[in-house]
């Protein structure tokens, strides 16, 4: 279509945009005469249109030149919508099972059309908050960051590919630098933004500031965040940006993604987990006591890290005579050498992922976005008890990390704490 | 000038260049009739001609298609020579008075115009050879190290600097692909490059390519030289790439110049003082047992570690209210917490400088590029005694890195090494 430059949609201006643009139109069956346009953008930062017509569907998603839900007064670069593009695709390719189908990109109108991931699929965090078990999430999520972590990593690639690669991707700077402030930086200061569950959290939350070792801690993960260029990560990789059904586990909203530690992505899907997790007796009713859900979650943490391990290390082996360059054939093809290569590889990761999966707890409790697994737990005094529980969870995990050595390790400390405290 | 595209340098065509160049001519006073040309190149990869006038001298650098001591069979991208003067130009700007000033740069011809270093300068490792002392050289290197590597990384600079520059850099991946087989890989397989002391070192070479743990230890340097973009580093700090007198430090060819560890240059640079303290044994002569000059280069060690350490801390104090993102001051501004901090930051540095120092020592000795102190030891079983010295100080220095705590430990180890095979 001729380009329009930029231009904030609505609902008239985005039928018009898709009947311009046969990428879309031809998603739709072409028949354009009663589409129905949806915006449902939930998310903290963009406009999502879900346009539904009588012989197809599509999503439109557009970022705007600042962060939606605090509004003009936080600018954020539109540009993250390439950034955006280039990771779904990129991902897409590596996991075509588990990311939406881009069907369309335009730069300048910072606009993605892609696949409308259609009910029953709900957002992850949603279905965790009204208790319903998926029973292929471990298998898939853990297929996800196994694949396109693996296969965008010096593992599997040639360092040419990679800095290429990495030097893209440092355009996406603006939204690292988000990422540094509210992650990394806020929680451990007096700001603005942070907000906690007050009167009960205040003393927690000045505790965040005042606890010298979490701080060391959370610099030295800082560092790692801003230096290390180990694979294409999502960079936002919450229960928030997954939708499930039954059968079906999508990936959505890559818009962080960059060239930065593999445990920041890791950690993320399970530090939401055990968020999830200690927030189930915020949410327990009459009809629903949550101890059996509890279990699913502690199950579901426990198969994602052991299914990815088993899947990253099958992937290695598989490729491992392969182009990558991080460990060349000739050097590390004795298999006891393997062994000890991949060993050291794991523990290392694993240590990074409860490190960032901590991190990003923490920041969910104390700092400017907090989520719906608390937030719709109505009385403040209960949710500031769950809340409690998880702080102390993951700043005893940032803190000792090191110490754990198998995920049943971690499945145990979160069993004592909430045993503890119940 | 006008564009000549690009033309290998000869006499005649340099002068012609130079008469029609005149941040170049005037360098000279433009007296351009009777210069005296020389071409001095005895480095491994380039052609440097020294041009000397009756009223001024310059430098000019030029960088082939290929690697000048292998030839046209070892294609290597002129673009090196864009990156080097780049970080020439960086690197001056931060320490003018240890790095020669750039006159001219005309990236169609890889050509660099600087200042011509004058006799008495030497190269410094021709000077450890010779079994010169000198006094300031650990104050002056101290000096380049800690404010490159300083104000070229986060705790200085902030995020987006830091990214630009980083992407920037990632287009030198040719000269750190070199890097990456010749340092990491080589020395560890049967490669066609590598030589050795032969048939001396023949089983020392065949052991550390039998290694496991050295292999371990080294993959994960290997890693962090790719991924880890944590200053602007030198990239092949060498004592061939300083040029001294008793007064004078001038740190040259940055061509490998790369956002990486800045373990890999401290490690550089005080590997080959190691390097050089286990030849001397080979250089003795009936004037010089080279015992007071052993001792010269061990308290050279030290104290360019210790001051590199001092200097760094100093820069860090100086700034730490200043723009760089690693460390807020709103997080960081107790003085207990930077203290511990810098501790933490520094002792991590120390190990990645024994274990890159270590891993290029190792490649001095059984991989492709040797070094004139061994080379220069005309016995080869006096010379294979030497190496032999220098490679188990590597290995027990690589593998054993993390149990350093000071950089006495560090001497103390290779004294002991030294005179149990004295
Ligand atoms: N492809 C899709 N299919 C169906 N719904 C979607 C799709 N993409 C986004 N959504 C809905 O829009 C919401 C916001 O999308 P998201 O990509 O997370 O935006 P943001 O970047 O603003 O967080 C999601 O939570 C989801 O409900
Ligand atoms: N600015 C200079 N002044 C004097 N001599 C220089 C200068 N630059 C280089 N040289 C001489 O040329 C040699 C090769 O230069 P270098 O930059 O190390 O090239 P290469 O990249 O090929 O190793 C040096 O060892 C030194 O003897
Ligand atoms: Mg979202
Ligand atoms: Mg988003
Ligand atoms: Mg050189
Ligand atoms: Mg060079
Ligand atoms: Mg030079």
């Amino acid at each position: 279509m001729a380009s329009f430059g930029f231009r904030p949609l609505d609902e008239k201006f985005l039928i018009e945009y898709i009947k311009a643009t046969p990428s879309l139109s031809s998603k739709l069956g072409n028949q354009l005469d009663d589409l129905k346009i949806k915006e449902v953008g939930d998310g903290n930062l963009n406009f999502v249109f879900i346009v539904v017509g009588s012989a197809g569907s599509v999503v439109i998603k557009q970022a705007l030149p600042y962060i939606r839900c605090i509004g003009e007064s936080w600018p954020m670069t539109k540009e993250r919508a390439y950034f955006e593009q280039r990771a779904l695709i990129e991902h897409g390719r590596l996991c075509p099972d588990h990311v939406p189908e881009v069907y369309h990109f335009d730069r300048d109108m910072s606009l993605i059309g892609m696949r409308y991931l259609e009910p029953p699929h709900i957002i992850l965090r949603k279905g965790l908050i009204a208790g319903i078990e998926y029973p292929l999430l471990a298998e898939h999520v853990s297929e996800y960051i196994a694949r396109t972590l693996f296969c965008t990593s010096l593992i599997y690639r040639s360092t040419t590919e990679h800095k290429r690669a990495v030097a893209e991707f440092c355009g996406n700077v603006e939204l690292c630098r988000l990422t540094e402030q509210v992650v990394f930086s806020d929680p451990y200061k007096v700001s603005q933004y942070n907000r906690c569950t007050s009167p009960y959290l205040d003393r927690d939350a000045e505790a965040v500031r005042e606890d010298n070792i979490l701080k060391l801690e959370v610099a030295e993960l800082k560092s790692m965040f801003c230096e290390r260029a180990q694979a294409l990560i999502h960079g936002d990789l919450h229960t928030g940006s997954i939708m499930v059904t039954h059968d079906s586990t999508q990936v959505i909203d890559p818009e962080f993604a960059f060239y930065g530690p593999m445990g920041f992505d890791v950690g993320a899907f399970l530090g939401n987990l055990i968020l999830a997790f200690f927030a189930q007796d915020g949410h327990v009713d009459q009809g629903n006591d949550r101890k059996t859900y509890k279990e699913w979650i502690l199950r579901t943490i426990e198969e994602t890290w052991n299914l990815f391990h088993k899947k990253f290390t099958a992937l290695w082996d598989e490729h491992k005579n392969g182009p990558g360059e991080a460990y060349l054939p000739a050097i590390y093809n004795n298999p006891e050498l393997q062994q000890l290569i991949q060993k050291k590889f794991m523990i290392d990761l694993f240590h990074d992922t409860l490190g960032f999966g901590a991190a990003k707890m923490i920041r969910r409790i104390v700092g400017v976005a907090h989520v719906e697994d608390f937030e719709s737990i109505t009385d403040a005094s209960k949710r500031a008890a769950c809340e409690r529980q998880a702080l102390e969870m993951a700043k005893m995990l940032l803190k000792e990390r090191r110490k754990f050595h198998a995920i049943t390790e971690v499945v145990s400390a979160i069993r004592q704490i909430h045993s503890q405290s119940s």
